[in-house]
């Protein structure tokens, strides 16, 4: 068994859960005596270079519990992603402090990170064993059922537009929710979750695994609208022409880009603007309403799946579990063993870094505007429980009066 | 006391609550034995003069409650305006349907159609009973304490900012979210009831009760920017220039107004995306992300007040008692008696109707971009119980080895 002093850290966008994860580390670790101390870094591998550490060993057991579950990344994020000058950095910081173990929670991006870390450490011939703790709202790590954070994002995305429905059937119109997700449609396919009576919304669903063409999305508009005189619309913000240009990237006045090269998607609501143009000004609804969901889908505190706790508890201990009684590093990956159980695996890292899942055709109707069956059971149990469900009047009609 | 056929509608904006007061309404009607018949109308006024009733009568009471805790309007909503043709309308169907009690639960543009039908019925020596029960988000009924409706989207409000604050101290940057609000500022005040810790967001709270100028708001965001490397700021749709301007309409293609006249501000980006590229342009600030709430502040579900549920039920509950027991139109209202703790009496339609109220001075800070403890004081008890909460590291740095 390996010994020494750990270190986690949080990469990437924060989740409902990613706490969940840092605390399963904490606590985790402090179950072997071997290990003499266990350092949080303070926004991510940027935290790791500059040595800003917290000692979690004199955190109490009690607060971390309350931290676990609160959201966000409480010892802050980055999206700095290392080149190799930056992982000799991360290296001297490691080897000064006597680091032996280092466990970062994070997506494809952080993934890759660890293994870059992983690999240099072996080039320099120092004992680090690196894991990789899977976290991402977006549902695009591959390998994994389903990863941490996803859960709870969906059903803040389920819950949104169960109540965007409702208040669409009070005021009817033409209502476009936007939604999370560069490249994989599983959070907006979420929203189908949210449907419960066969005349509810969403009615339509766009994803980034079909191509976006903009005339055939007025038809179905069009279409749904003259069906049940309303139009409830979800929209990945990653849709994007057949080109591969996002649409959102279209009207944009300057486009941002991460150091990742990921185009800015989020915190704005362009997309959602564009979409309600077209549909007043071309099909000539009046009544059209748009939202972005932003970040209030990521960080809405009082929106979470007890699933979703659990298993990203769990796969912070998994990982001190791999770290301490394996000999290899790698991602933990989440794998689906019942209906509903799972089970955790020690993947290769370079099976995970930089890849991105995206949905499934199973899971996408042949319409390409709706989500299948083997959705919703894939889905449904990781929404978690006491999920808030909708009631009609059943509308027994008066006979009319005046106008029979 | 009277007798016959009472009808229930809902107007304007759905609410979380609406539900309760409509179940209310029909619930205790349903106590009084001279009571034959409560009918719905679909989509409020227009229902009526369409003659589109459901008898509630024959709805199963288990039912009716799944119904009250569900949000957004059951019945459906319309934002009609009636004008005396209409009023006139309205009468020959309540006539010939021998309707003798009319509740419409709304804003204050609901309460001016009560107070136009009840005008109307008197002048034709129609035999109505007409009651206006409050509803609105925006809190801005006079003579009312609170309002249903508004403690649920206060609470929704209260949560995002909380969750906002968590995600922009992981990845810090300037933050600016939209709430709902045209001329009150309640409930993008709410935004302070986030707050817990004393650097935490929102920062800056922009109110329609002050004048906004672009100059000092970038200054403002500069001078937090530069004390805290992060700020978290809350704008209510409605703030407008020293000529009363929205800032919003501002940068619009094309303004669009309801039948009341007012500006559409909800259901687009463009505030939000507007201060944003002010910040980025002028402060050089490079992590700038802004989101709109939209409509999920009213109609997201799973997000509740038990406060706010419990007194939306009571006025349709007391809308039944003053107009069965009571011999005079008006308007239900909530006075405040202790702490916690509230009564209802019923005041005249002129008081109310088409009146708006807005914050308080001394809810409102002399900065003009704070919440005073008053105003804390005042809305926490209506937040209602099981407010989640959010909790740090509390952080014990370790020695730097290489930079010390």
């Amino acid at each position: 068994m390996s010994s020494g002093k750990i270190l986690v850290a949080q990469g990437g966008g924060p989740t409902a859960v990613i706490n969940q994860s840092m605390v399963g580390v904490a606590l985790e670790a402090r179950r072997f005596q071997n290990v003499t101390r266990i350092y949080g870094a303070l926004h991510g591998v940027r935290g790791i270079v500059n040595e800003d550490f917290l000692d979690l060993t004199q955190e109490t057991s009690h607060n971390l519990e309350l931290v676990a579950a609160t959201p966000s990344s409480a010892l802050g994020s980055t999206r700095d992603k290392p080149d190799m000058a930056y992982c000799r950095s991360i290296f001297d910081v490691l080897r000064a402090h006597e680091i032996e173990h280092f466990f970062y929670i994070g997506g494809n991006d952080s993934a890759d990170t660890v293994r870059i870390v992983s690999e240099q450490a072996r080039q320099a011939g120092y004992p680090l064993r690196c894991i990789h703790i899977p976290k991402t709202i977006d549902n695009d790590l591959v390998g994994n059922d389903h990863t941490p954070g996803f859960p709870s994002a969906a059903r803040f995305v389920a819950q949104a537009f169960a109540g965007a429905n409702l208040d669409n059937a009070a005021l009817p119109g033409v209502y476009v929710g936007v939604v999370m997700g560069r490249h994989a449609g599983f959070l907006t396919a979420a929203s189908a979750l949210g449907k419960k009576f066969p005349d509810d919304g969403p009615h339509l669903i766009y994803l980034p695994e079909r191509t976006f063409e903009l005339e055939r999305f007025l038809a179905d508009v069009k279409a749904t609208y003259e069906r049940h005189g309303r139009c409830v619309i979800a929209v990945s913000e990653g849709i994007h022409d057949a080109s591969g240009q996002p649409v959102a990237t279209l009207l944009a006045k300057e486009i941002e880009r991460d150091q990742h090269g990921n185009v800015q998607l989020s915190g704005t609501g362009a997309l959602a603007d564009l979409l309600c143009d077209e549909i007043k000004g071309k099909l000539g609804i009046k009544r059209v309403r748009g939202d972005t969901f932003g970040y209030l889908q990521r960080s809405f505190i009082g929106c979470v799946s007890d699933v979703d706790q659990r298993e990203a508890r769990e796969v912070g201990e998994k990982a001190v579990q791999f770290a301490m009684w394996g000999d290899r590093d790698g991602s933990v990956a989440i794998k689906r063993t019942g209906f509903y159980s799972v089970d955790y695996e020690l993947m290769p890292l370079d099976q995970v870094a930089g890849k991105t899942r995206t949905m499934e055709d199973e899971f996408i109707s042949e319409s390409g505007t709706d989500v299948t069956d083997a959705f919703r059971l894939y889905l449904r149990p990781l929404l978690g429980s006491g999920m808030p469900d909708a009631f009609r009047l059943r509308g027994v009609a008066v006979q009319k009066v005046l106008k029979r």
